[in-house]
C-alpha cells in the first residue's frame, strides 16, 4: 500500500476535492495543513518546489496541484471507452441537473469532468438559491451529486482534451488517451481564471504566482504579495491578504470598478497600496518569484520586492477544447438560444461556459434542464 | 367576529391556497372535508348552487372558488397603490426567485399574484427540484416564499386586470381597482386550463364541468362522470376517476398521445369507455350539467348521460393581460432572449408564460434571476 499525504490549507476548494477524491476511492491517506504549520510548508516547498496547494505525495511521486488525471490513473477507475446516448462535459450546477434529467428520461448518460462541483465549490455562503436560505457551496454541491448518484448515470473524473464529429456522432477525448462517443453532447465545462498574459508567466505559477488566494493565501504570512484586479474580488482578496502578508500591493489596470461596500473595507487598512492604471509588465526571480515590474500610465516603470502575486482579473470560458465546433460570442462563450440549443444540432449546452449573461448557480441548473430536454428530444429523432 | 366555514376536499390545492390565506390572516374558521361527508357535500351545493370546492361562507356571504380579491376585501390589507423600481406579476417559481434576486439587489420591489407558489402547489412528489431528492410542490414552494418573506419585498395577493405604459413608467391595475407603477416589469403570471369552447361552458363551470379533479373529483363518488383529453393528465384523470366515480366516458379530440405507462393503466380499467376523434358539441341540464353531445367523425351524434366533465385539454398562457405590450409566439407566450428580455425594453419575463419549451420548477427558477438581474441592470440605467 502507498503513503499518500495530503498537504492543503483550510479553505482550499481543490484540497477539498483531492480529499473527497481519495476519501471516495477509499485511500488512506495524512493530511497536513500547510497553512497552521510553518515547517511542514517548507517540507511541502522543498518536496514539490511549489509555493501552492495541494501538493500530493505518494511515496516517492509528487502530485502538485488538483491532478485529476493523475489522481484518477494511480486511484480510480478510469473511464472506460464506450457509447452514450449523452455525454456531459462538466460536473458543476449545469452539468448536474442536466445529468438527472437525462437519467430520469432513461438517456444512456456519461458525465465527465475534472472536479464535481464546479466554480460552486468556492463559494462560501449562498443565499440565493431557492429552497435554502443559506448553505455552502461545497453542501449544495454534495447534495446535487448525491442526487445524480441516487440515479443511472455514470459520472467520471477526467479532463476533456478535444471534440469531434465522427461517424454521425460526437467522439469525446480525454487527456490520458480515452475516447468516448455519444449522439448527443452537453457541455457545461464553466469557465476557468483568466492569466495575465506577461512572459514566464507559466515558470511561476506556483513559484509565487497564484489564481486562488483562498488555497495559496495561508503560506504568504508575514511576506509582501500583490494582487492584480479592481473587481470586487480583487479587492476582497485585497483586504483579506493584508490580514495575513505584511504588505499588498493591489495592482488595477484602470480604476477600482468593484461595489461600494469592497472600496469602504479598504478605506481603512494601511498596508495596502493601490496602484490604479497599472499593470505587471514582468517577473522576476529564480527559481520562486522575487520581483515585479509595474507599468503606470505617465509614470516610470517601478520595480517592487513581492514574494507572491494573485491574480482576480476575471474567468475565460472552457471553450478551446471544442476547436469551433459550436459558435461563440467575443468573449468565447457558447451562443445559445432560450432551450440551450448551439449552432450545431445534437450539442445543447448550459451554464457558465454559455453566453447568457448571469452567471449563477441557479440559472446554471435552471439552464442544464433545458439543454437535456432538448438533448431527449433530438436522440428521440435520431431512434 | 363572523363564522366562517371552508368547504374543502383533501387533495385540492385551491382549498389549501384558501386556509392558508386565512391561517396567515389570523381568521378562525370551520373546515369541513365533503370528500369524505356525503351530508355536509350536499349542504355545500344547496348553500352554493355549485358542485366545486372551495366554497367559503362568512356568515351569510358564499365565496365560490379561491377568489383572492373577495378573500383579500374581507380580510386582508389590500394593495396600497405606489411606485415601485420592480413590479412582479406572479408568485410562482419564477416570481418567488425573481423577488429574492431583486431584493438583494436593494430594488424597491413588490410581488403580486392571485396566489402564492402558482402551478407548483399541484405537483404531489418532486424528484427534479436539484437539492431535494423529493418534495411536494406545496412544501417547496413553502420555503420558496419564506426566503422571499426573510427580505424586504412586499407580496400582495390580487389580480392584475391590465398594464399600460404611463408616463415612462408601466401601469399595472388590479381586479379590484388599484393601480401600482414601476419602472419596469417581470412577468411570471404563468399558465391557466383551457377550456372546451363550447355554448354554455360558463353556466355550467361549477355545476358539472370541472377543471381540477383533484379538488372536484371526490365530489363524484359513484356518479356518470367525463374526463376531456388524451394527453397524460387526461388519462390520469381517467384512471383516478375510474375508481372513484360509476363510469368515465374518456372523450378524446384526435388519438391518445399519452405516454405508454398511461395507457397500460388504462387498459384492465373495465368502466371506462375510450371515444376517440371526439369532441363534446353541446351541454345541457339545469342548473347542473346532466347531459353531453358527442360529435364523433364519421359517426352520428350521440347524447350520453352525465353529472360531471373533467377537462384536462392543457394550458394557456395568461397573456391577455398583456394587450399586446409584448411580443408574443402563435401559442400565446411571451417571446423572451436568453436573458430573459422581452421585446419592448423594460419588461423582462420568465417561468411558464414565457415561450421558453421546457416547463419545470428550476427552470422557471432559473429564468426568474436571469429577469431579475436584467430588471436591476435596466433601473439602474435609468437612474
Amino acid at each position: 500500500m502507498s503513503m499518500v499525504t495530503v498537504y492543503s490549507t483550510k479553505n482550499c476548494p481543490y484540497c477539498r476535492m483531492a480529499k473527497a477524491f481519495l476519501d471516495k476511492q477509499g485511500v488512506a491517506y495524512t493530511a497536513i495543513d500547510v497553512g497552521a504549520d510553518a515547517v511542514a510548508a517548507q517540507k511541502m516547498i522543498d518536496l514539490s518546489g511549489q509555493r501552492g496547494v495541494p501538493v500530493i505525495t505518494v511515496d516517492d511521486d509528487v502530485i502538485v496541484g488538483y491532478d485529476s488525471e493523475r489522481l484518477n490513473a494511480l486511484f480510480g477507475t478510469p473511464a472506460g471507452s464506450g457509447q452514450y446516448d449523452v455525454i456531459i462535459v462538466g460536473a458543476g450546477p449545469a452539468g448536474l441537473t442536466a445529468g438527472v434529467y437525462c437519467a430520469r428520461k432513461l438517456l444512456k448518460t456519461l458525465i465527465i469532468s475534472e472536479n464535481i462541483g464546479g466554480q460552486a465549490l468556492e463559494s462560501w455562503a449562498i443565499e440565493n438559491y431557492m429552497g435554502y436560505r443559506m448553505i455552502t457551496g461545497e453542501d449544495l454541491m454534495k447534495r446535487f451529486e448525491e442526487q445524480v448518484r441516487t440515479l443511472d448515470v455514470r459520472l467520471e473524473l477526467g479532463r476533456v482534451s478535444g471534440i469531434a464529429p465522427e461517424d454521425g456522432l460526437f467522439a469525446v477525448k480525454t487527456a490520458s488517451g480515452i475516447t468516448m462517443k455519444a449522439k448527443s453532447l452537453i457541455l457545461t465545462q464553466g469557465k476557468q481564471p483568466r492569466t495575465l498574459g506577461v512572459p514566464g508567466e507559466e515558470k511561476y505559477m506556483g513559484h509565487g504566482l497564484s489564481i486562488c488566494s483562498t488555497c495559496d493565501g495561508p503560506l504568504y504570512k508575514g511576506k509582501k504579495v500583490a494582487v492584480v484586479g479592481g473587481g470586487n474580488s480583487g479587492l476582497q482578496t485585497a483586504v483579506e491578504m493584508s490580514g495575513i502578508a505584511a504588505s499588498v500591493s493591489l495592482i488595477v489596470r484602470s480604476t477600482i470598478k468593484a461595489d461600494p461596500v469592497y472600496v469602504k473595507k479598504l478605506e481603512g487598512i494601511k498596508n495596502v497600496a493601490v496602484h490604479q492604471h497599472s499593470q505587471i509588465t514582468a517577473l522576476a526571480g529564480d527559481p520562486f518569484l522575487e520581483r515585479i515590474t509595474i507599468t503606470t500610465e505617465g509614470e516610470d516603470d517601478q520595480n517592487i520586492d513581492v514574494d507572491g502575486v494573485f491574480i482576480e482579473v476575471g474567468w475565460t470560458p472552457n471553450t478551446e477544447i471544442l476547436g469551433g465546433l459550436v459558435d461563440l460570442n467575443n468573449r468565447g462563450e457558447i451562443i445559445v438560444d432560450v432551450d440551450g440549443c448551439t449552432s450545431r444540432p445534437g450539442i445543447f449546452a448550459a451554464g457558465d461556459v454559455t453566453a447568457v449573461k448571469s452567471k449563477q448557480i441557479i440559472i446554471a441548473a435552471g439552464d442544464g434542464a433545458k439543454a437535456a430536454l432538448e438533448a431527449f428530444e433530438y436522440v428521440m429523432k435520431q431512434g
